[in-house]
């Protein structure tokens, strides 16, 4: 998380428990982690990155809108939709800001790997209130 | 697409035929698909792009400069050039725009899987006119 | 590298030689090289990334800020650790600038290809004063 004039830059996050440790399953989608269970990731991711954003911002009023959001799923090749995945992030943020504020550009790609071996991680940009 | 103040997100867009929907080929450069080809659907992405940023923005003329592009190829393990795809997408941008709005930074990079198993996905930023 | 308004975007960089040239070792991470040895090719991106900065803004001292880093890993499929490699890009950047104009959100993911089979590439946005 990087606060730089109006703009909150929103480190890679992975799916965390309510503790803040790492949230499984680990893995590959495609492979040992189903389209499913990556989806409930991500909106672990989406969940973490609120709580990073309330302990940098004080607040998520703060927040006036969501810009750009880069969804990385770690796939087995081929994998043909990252969207199905990323998705679940999205659902949490439209939920919790609406579509005025919550509406984000998005790429969803298959990466070859990730941190801890997490299915899903995902970073964003987000536009502040003083 | 998502206008915030004077920026456009631009999501990740794969190519498409005249009529909007998915333009083939599919799959993997270095695997079913070649670089020429894939060359030819970044040009395909850059049209596409082109389409949305005209329906959001009524006139690319709002468009002041061309900011940062991320170029995502779908690839086999090692494909070394990645570039070689995306050129086919800046050097549409370099024709319509010219190089002072035109120019671009650019990453290019090879990955494990996009949606539709699309050869090639790009996502933008430009700065905008009211 | 491309200066828009208050920011300058800057393209992905590999890791380069001090006259400009690519910089070996190439190849993908838990394959041919490891991840010390991308740590260390990691570094020197970050020094050629300095060297376009100081190119294109006359001084370093214009960077008032970093902003956000995508740093891409070309390694092999379920690379669990690619911020172990990325760290020697941001140790440089906070020992040039220090943790308050140095601080960056970061990405870090692993790819299936990368330009001249680089082991590692790193784009950024800093922002800069007039």
């Amino acid at each position: 998380m990087n606060v730089r004039g109006d703009r909150a830059f929103i480190s890679g996050h992975g799916p965390q428990n309510s503790d803040g440790s790492p949230a499984g399953p680990f893995g590959a989608v495609g492979d040992t982690v189903s389209v499913e269970e990556a989806k409930a990731s991500a909106r672990k991711v989406g969940l973490a990155m609120l709580g990073s954003l309330k302990r940098e911002l004080g607040s998520l009023d703060r927040i006036t809108g969501w810009c750009r959001v880069l969804g990385m799923v770690n796939c087995a090749p081929r994998f043909a939709n990252p969207p199905a995945v990323i998705s679940g992030f999205t659902e949490l943020i439209l939920e919790v800001f609406g579509p005025e504020v919550g509406r984000h550009s998005r790429s969803a790609i298959g990466v070859a790997g990730l941190p801890l071996n997490f299915p899903v991680e995902i970073g964003a940009e987000v536009l502040i209130s003083a």
